[in-house]
């Protein structure tokens, strides 16, 4: 997509393996300091090894039949990139989620890097 | 608190303001480009006068009567710090919630201010 930011490129490459059951895209983008929240853990996962091990228990278990990127946002500041936007998917199942998500990357590396991921769900969405 | 990062000690005067029934606070922190995600509204509120009259909605309204931040991390980059923590409330009402909050926040103004914020709550906590 002609004009899209750096770090929305590299989010969608990320969703595409990830929707696949591959978490290696998100995890080749993280930073070492790298914390993340999601709905389904109380606690905050903090640094790539960690990130890594919950990922790797994920691997091919993740079978989204399709999703969209809705709103995307980017608001940059210095060597960080804010992205967020709300990701609407279908999985397999049949089942649907809304999720909302912000990924804030640092721009400074080789390519752009993931120091905070925060997925979560709307409220009228979680049992 | 010796020893506090300046975002979490600005944040936990917000807060203190919030639980109180009073946006103030955190309208004072805002950026002009603030974003913001929380799990009873679907789209993200783009900007502070967008944020500001949601807020103003809320004025008087929220009375929590105890609350506590719980692991709160701060990872600096540049001239932004990535505040992230968990939140556990109770209001004058006895309902018990558990959040989880990212706030970013630059560093190169005034003061610190917020360029995003994402709250959400666990998976099991919303109906």
């Amino acid at each position: 997509m002609i004009g899209e930011h750096p770090v929305l490129a590299a989010e969608r490459r990320a969703l595409e393996r990830w929707c696949g059951g591959d978490p290696s895209g998100f995890l080749e983008l993280c930073d070492a300091e790298v914390g993340y929240f999601e709905p389904f853990r109380a606690a905050r996962i903090d640094g790539l090894a960690a990130l890594t091990a919950h990922y790797e228990g994920l691997r091919g278990q993740v079978r989204v039949r399709s999703w969209e990127i809705v709103e995307p946002r980017v608001v940059e500041h210095g060597a960080v990139a804010i992205l967020s936007y709300r990701f609407h998917s279908v999985a397999e199942s049949g089942a649907a989620m809304r999720w909302q998500a912000s990924e804030v990357y640092r721009l400074d590396g080789e390519g752009p890097r993931l120091l905070h991921t925060h997925w979560s769900l709307l409220g009228a969405e979680v049992a």
